[in-house]
């Protein structure tokens, strides 16, 4: 039997936002590997061995993964949005390159997914319509002096910016000295969205002045924007739309 | 009749990589508007009026498509990779912007799609596993100053990179003034990928150093991703992969 490992992308909840060719690699799959919550949206079926496990185990999960697949299991590790922005593709390569030289000639494939920063993009209009940054702001597994590094840079260089992992319990503090930092190089008109659990029924998305914001506002679930300094809002009944421009004058 | 209009993304060419959400809206369409290559994705069938256009009519392209949906229709402006990423939905926002009052009343929605940058990841491992930027280099629309100032930022920082549109026919030059600021800024091993036509029959993808890489390896329909400091390669039979580790050293 000749296994295959494929990393998925489930989009950021809503079933309309998965592919096809990840429902294809479930409905072919006989084992699913992934943190918890992410395992309990494949639908079980005869057949298919679903492998929940904690959050902050990655390189286990991967190296189970990776195990089974060698065994000739069809394995789909599951990661919510896109797996290979702050998701499980990474450390599935990482267990490969420390792993035994068989695992490298395993069949392994990525399948994209939507991605939170562009499902949250794409609620309010398009605020990453021009050059941006992706930044993960856990300090879990690097430095917050090279966060503040990379924002400052971000902000000098006037990207817009998306973040990852705003706040969480064990970091209550991280997500304020980003603001802070923020309110050091931009207007305090710079625009800033909290889109939280975009495409689920839980969905709250706050449009503001980065003056307004504050740290309380952004939790695990949240996806946070913020414009560059030409991004737009237009008014209307209801939330605004936001969009960066095509353009920049010289 | 109730007219919307949704600016969805078609993904990078593959039919798989389409969601079930834009695939809805192209069946609940009266019209289809965009790019001529993008509007040929989409099947003909009856009572859906198709409307390609050139290139470089984006602001034509969307006040039609806005007018259309005032007039009642249900309009989906088609763009390649997802809609918010170089793509259709900041010109269709800039054209409520500057147009009549009533638009901004309008259904207009945003589908996202797998943008061309999270593909070409897919395809070789995981190399925007990290903090990333997403840099669109054709400097038709802004001073290719701002392009090089962004560039030296990102790669003082150590982000990884992702380029939009390396180079075209009229912008032969462009692509060799940023491999030159890469160089600059970039040890000679360096990790960069060019990802060409991914998904589509054309695909064609390759991995080297920095040092190895000319402006010609990159046309219009080329992806290109350039590794962080730490990206690594893993040597196998075949292409390598590539994955920026989750982790950074302090």
């Amino acid at each position: 039997m000749s296994g295959w490992l494929v990393i998925a992308g489930l989009g950021p909840g809503d079933a309309e936002l998965v592919t096809p060719e990840v429902t294809r690699a479930l409905a072919e799959a006989t084992d699913i590997v992934g943190y918890g919550p992410y395992v309990a949206r494949v639908a079980p079926r005869a057949g298919l061995s679903l492998h929940p496990s904690d959050n902050r185990v990655e390189l286990d999960r991967s190296r189970h993964a990776l195990e089974l697949a060698a065994d000739g299991r069809r394995v789909v590790v599951v990661s919510s949005g896109d797996p290979g922005v702050f998701a499980m593709a990474s450390a599935v390569f990482e267990a490969v390159e420390a792993g035994p030289d068989p695992w490298r000639a395993l069949d392994i494939r990525v399948a994209p997914g939507i991605t939170a920063m562009l499902a949250a993009a794409a609620r309010v209009g398009a605020p990453l319509g021009h050059d941006f940054c992706a930044i993960n702001l856990s300090d879990n597994l690097k430095p917050w002096a090279l966060i503040e590094r990379r924002l400052r840079h971000v902000a000098e260089a006037d990207f817009a910016m998306a973040f990852y992992n705003p706040r969480s319990k064990s970091r209550p503090d991280g997500f304020q000295k980003t603001l802070d930092v923020l309110r050091d190089s931009c207007a305090e008109d710079r625009i800033i969205v909290f889109a939280r659990a975009v495409s689920t029924p839980e969905e709250d998305i706050r449009v503001l002045p980065l003056s307004q914001a504050t740290a309380e506002m952004a939790d695990m679930r949240t996806m946070v924007i913020v414009g560059a300094s030409n991004t737009r809002l237009i008014a209307r009944d209801g939330r605004p739309f936001v969009y960066t421009p095509r353009s920049v004058e010289a």
